[in-house]
């Protein structure tokens, strides 16, 4: 556990628990309804990632945090997978064990908060959407890390479907004949324009060229093994191998990106996650790409792309921002009948 | 024109005057509330499909029909190309040369009745969702014809974005680098998947195979010309290659279903439009492409990809239906506000 630190400033507002369940790291914080995290804690995920497990592991970290902020009223919760909304039950993850994990359940009667949970590209949307640079209420959300997650923002709620199974903008397919998804399928957007894609490029380019830059970075600086990160390294170095490989990558983004852009009437594309801290080396082609392929820009602008404001926090921000918007709802809900009237 | 012709029953409920404008053909019906068509009218779209001549025709039709009919409550319009959402205003279309035309206002000043204009696969959309032989809330409709159109159907009402840009489904990328689409980018769904694309792909089996079913059909039947409809003859005479090229048809429409499947939670996507007539030759292949592309089959199910009810009429239906759904919008909005509160 990295411990507790505390925030720069404490705002006043109300304040909720923030958990980001990730395939690597699981994090919490208390969130500020401006977006301000007031304390936070981070634990790896265990390799036995099954519910009983991540229970644990998300009770501790929320106790730790509910001590040091007894004034927070709910807790929200962004994981990985399809999570059922609203019974916060997450039935399937690709790069977690957990299956049919009751985690709103567990966590209300742990806590005796409201808790909220959803998929963790919708709450760092929604941190974007909501409290980001610029405000959006029609926005495409991508984040784009070891996989590419997808929040939609559509007449300024998170679009979900009916019981939280929609939404999964990284499984569109713009590579049909492309490689193999994580998910099993063949030439998702995530397939092609992931952290994972950029270490697959990366090695069949080191493969190809022993003695160029990303071959001779993974042997000396990455223990033999190339991966996305030594790609970015070579990019520094100004490999032109690797600046091509992010500029294929760029180009499907912006494909996918022009696909969703040419569906929704929107005002932006915002991009989270890791890579997007290499900002124009991938955004300047994804841009191009998009522009290339938007449809009857006669009668529809080429919205922005942007890179979000919260970066690797987004998630854990806007799962705080998901835990107060709905603990109304949900105190609602609670208030017995013979009250509900006064 | 092709004249007036009377539905075969009469039902009570209220009436509306639908109007379907496409590159080919100009529809108007009186429509009843629960989508019997009691009157119609058809007409060439001319040559010259500016604005003003396009006014003219219309007015011809509801004429005619609001004469015949003089109970309608209505006018309801779908056309091609982007509309303005509620405005009325066609902004641009792909097929046809009106450009900012003020739909909605000439009707309602020439007829005296409330209009609404929508886009041709949004009315479409709207006649299989409430008066399918199955009542969605959640759909994804695409119209496959000369070109593909789609409609979306989202928490029961059509999604068309804040302005009425959104909802063009016909022009995901699901091949970047393929052939060139009627739009001037390249590898929208509507470039391999449409009446155009299946024109193409004839076109080029009959270079490859100049004495093959394709070629001679288009030589015997045809006045010399490939088209769509020579590929489907073709087929009805177990021609392989035409089988083929619908195997290779439907699949792309398979991969551009999937790609909306997974990002829409929905109950059944719905497929009308001119070659869908075609059935199963188009559908079996598209229904094994999307499954081969859903996403998380574990936790999603795969949904039925259905023919619509409508055929053709969907369009004509569906604007009448609009023009009634949104009657009582526009009548209180018509309301002068010291009667508004009685």
């Amino acid at each position: 556990m990295r411990g507790v630190t505390s925030g720069h400033r404490a705002p006043s507002g109300r304040r909720a628990i923030g958990l980001d369940i990730g395939g690597t790291n699981i994090r919490g914080a208390v969130v500020a309804d401006d977006g301000t995290l007031l304390a936070e804690v981070s634990e790896r995920t265990p390799e036995t990632s099954d519910g009983t497990t991540m229970t644990k592991i998300l009770l501790g970290i929320t106790q730790q945090l509910h001590a040091q902020h007894p004034e927070v009223v709910a807790v929200g919760v962004g994981a990985a997978g399809i999570v059922e909304w609203p019974a916060g039950l997450i039935r399937w993850a690709p790069n977690n064990s957990y299956r049919d994990w009751q985690v709103r359940a567990e966590l209300e009667e742990a806590t005796g908060l409201p808790a909220t949970v959803d998929n963790d590209a919708n709450v760092a949307a929604l941190a974007e959407a909501r409290l980001g640079r610029d405000r959006y209420s029609e926005m495409v959300f991508l984040t784009v890390g070891t996989g590419v997650g997808g929040g939609l923002v559509l007449g300024g709620v998170i679009y979900r479907g009916p019981s939280g199974r929609g939404g999964e903008l990284g499984h569109i397919i713009v590579a049909p004949d492309g490689p193999r998804c994580g998910c099993g399928n063949r030439g998702c957007l995530e397939a092609v324009a992931s952290g994972t894609a950029l270490t697959r490029m990366g090695r069949e380019a080191a493969a190809a060229e022993p003695a160029g830059v990303i071959a001779r970075l993974g042997r000396e600086e990455e223990d033999g093994v190339v991966t996305g990160h030594t790609v970015t390294r070579a990019t520094e170095l100004g490999d032109p191998t690797a600046l091509d490989l992010f500029t294929r990558l760029g180009r499907w983004l912006g494909i996918g990106i022009a696909s969703l852009a040419n569906i929704f009437e929107i005002e932006a594309v915002v991009i989270g996650g890791g890579l997007v801290a290499t900002g124009d080396l991938l955004l300047d082609p994804a841009r191009a790409a998009y522009r290339e392929h938007a449809y009857a820009t006669e009668a529809r602008p080429v919205v922005p792309v942007r890179v979000g404001t919260f970066g690797t926090d987004a998630g854990v921000v806007g799962a705080g921002l998901l835990g107060l918007e709905h603990a109304e709802d949900r105190r609602v809900h609670a208030v017995p009948p013979e009250r509900a009237t006064r």
